[in-house]
């Protein structure tokens, strides 16, 4: 659907997206991974839109990354191949989803567990085609992922001897300086490693800096939002998602209330306070988004010369854009201020 | 859809009502109202959907209340007729789509400022038919609402005034002590109120000893949730909607990853720190949700004697029901640990 029309004629709150400035992100980030010879496969976990996913590959991604099988499924249908499933897949279902998947498209899939290892290899006999197999170590964040060289070699042993599976390598996130370690332990036990996969668009500037790494997952840079712009790692010019709200109340002379709440920001905060409320009013800086209900933002304009008046149009930065993705049915896509289209986020929701 | 399988058989991440403590929760309140002679309009933002708004009525609501339009508009599609919406609307985008609605349905509005009187004005001129106008007045939050008895009389008088418009009375949220301050200070004035619309389910139990409030505005009754119960306006027996997780990995003994993150169970907290974590794990009430990446849980295992392993089923208590809806396409409704159903959660993500 495209519609010739200036985004300031789209009702509100709408998420807004400034293809120039995708392609921009994207351009930048395939260049630095072509610079230092790394692979790129982005994670769709950020747009969910088959279409940008898409042209990630064409500017030279070897293939992508997802968190759910929901996502790869969507993806997949969508004529995208070389899937990574960056997490633990665990159980008959999600070996059936799997199976499913690699008997069409080359898919691959990180594990950090027996359980985990059971399903894929699972899966990989059910397709009749091996499923590269990634083995996830913790390198720092204390989520997923093995925590001891010992423990991964044991866990590429049972890969390496388990039908259905081919050992592909390592996976982190974030890559660390705990990074180069492990891979160069694991690499000291005479295991090979074809694949190292880090991550992490905080980091993404530094990868090349981490030996032994071959391949960035990357999601965010896609976009960027206020986080990364208070982490240093984006500039607000490389910002290409904002949400387009409305005051739809002024109570007080310092307080304004938007059309956005936390089911249209979601609750996310800038990490470690770095930045206070719940987004950035880039029209007005001063301001503070400084509670939300789930359709109200309340902003305090104490701080501000210059105030937004009752029904003024107003562009929020979110702290979080992976997550506000996942809350909108669709976004609007656009150019120099103008509506090119509404899409789909056809990956919206699929947590399964 | 109809599956005859227990809701154990459901892939993970999933949310899952209890039909029975859902019909507790609803009948409960329904006579709680009944008895003290109040209006029961159930707000739809909790549950968004339609068979369960029709339910809300044939147990006596006298309409619903819908937080945005686009919620509004699937309710009426499915039959629901009396719809206030709680919500100051703006613009001529919204008054078309308010016209239109109220061509087919009894709509309400609440306004608490000049356009949005002047956008619902428009739609019941559009219409043909009046729009019955609440006024909001602020009793304590600081979000919406007109702040000051001259300010509810000057707009009460323009609302008496406008072409389109039928004067109903007066609005505001949470329900308080303030609240019978500000309507006796308005009947003072001379003016008639044949509704009073307060609003809230953690004071609920004692919305008839607030004088002069006809009406009770609440929603989340009908599951339940972490916050309530730790505010005490709820048992953890009348929770009706948990989320079953998978436990993806056991990285240490002492930490469990769950396949649910801020994409599945939302980031928000119990307010005030009442309760550590996001969420509830019902079978482990020692364990704590610590911190959430978009579709991992980090549970903290180390006050907990009895511990979950690796590929275990866990049932989440949310912190916010409310949010966690909205991340879903689809719930499944159960009775007796058996699946009734997969609905559809049809007013998902319709925050315009």
């Amino acid at each position: 659907m495209s519609e010739r029309r200036p985004v300031t004629a789209l009702e509100t709150p709408v998420p807004v997206i400034d293809l120039d400035r995708v392609e921009r992100n994207l351009a930048r980030m395939q260049a630095y991974a072509d610079e230092h010879r790394l692979a790129l496969r982005p994670h769709i976990k950020t747009h969910k839109l088959p279409r940008f996913a898409q042209a990630q590959v064409a500017l030279g991604a070897v293939g992508i990354t997802c968190q759910k099988l929901g996502e790869a499924e969507v993806m997949a249908d969508a004529g995208l191949d070389d899937i990574l499933i960056s997490y633990p897949l665990i159980g008959p279902d999600k070996a059936r989803r799997l199976a499913a998947l690699a008997r069409r498209v080359t898919m691959r899939a990180a594990i950090d567990n027996p359980l985990a290892l059971e399903t894929v290899a699972l899966a990989g006999q059910e397709a009749g085609r091996p499923i590269g197999v990634l083995v996830e170590f913790d390198s720092g964040l204390k989520r997923t992922g093995v925590t001891s060289v010992a423990e991964a070699l044991a866990l590429i042993a049972q890969v390496k001897v388990a039908d259905g599976l081919r050992f592909d390598g390592l996976m982190t996130y974030p890559s660390s300086a705990a990074t180069a370690d492990f891979v160069r332990a694991v690499r000291d036990a005479g295991i090979a490693l074809p694949v190292v996969s880090g991550g992490g668009t905080p980091g993404a500037a530094h990868a090349h800096e981490i030996a032994g790494v071959t391949e960035m997952r990357v999601g965010t840079y896609i976009y960027n939002d206020r986080t990364l712009v208070e982490l240093g790692a984006a500039r607000l010019e490389d910002c290409a998602f904002l949400v387009h709200a409305t005051v739809v109340s002024r109570p007080t002379e310092t307080r304004a209330i938007l059309d956005s709440g936390s089911k249209t920001l979601s609750s996310d905060l800038v990490p470690r306070g770095a930045a206070a409320g719940y987004g950035l009013l880039v029209d007005y800086p001063d301001a503070v988004i400084e509670r939300l209900s789930e359709e109200h933002g309340m902003v305090d304009l104490g701080r501000c010369e210059r105030k937004p008046a009752l029904g003024e149009r107003v562009r929020i930065l979110p702290n979080h854009v992976c997550v506000v993705t996942n809350l909108h049915d669709a976004v609007a896509v656009s150019r120099d201020g103008m509506v090119e289209g509404i899409w789909p986020v056809a990956a919206r929701g699929l947590t399964r």
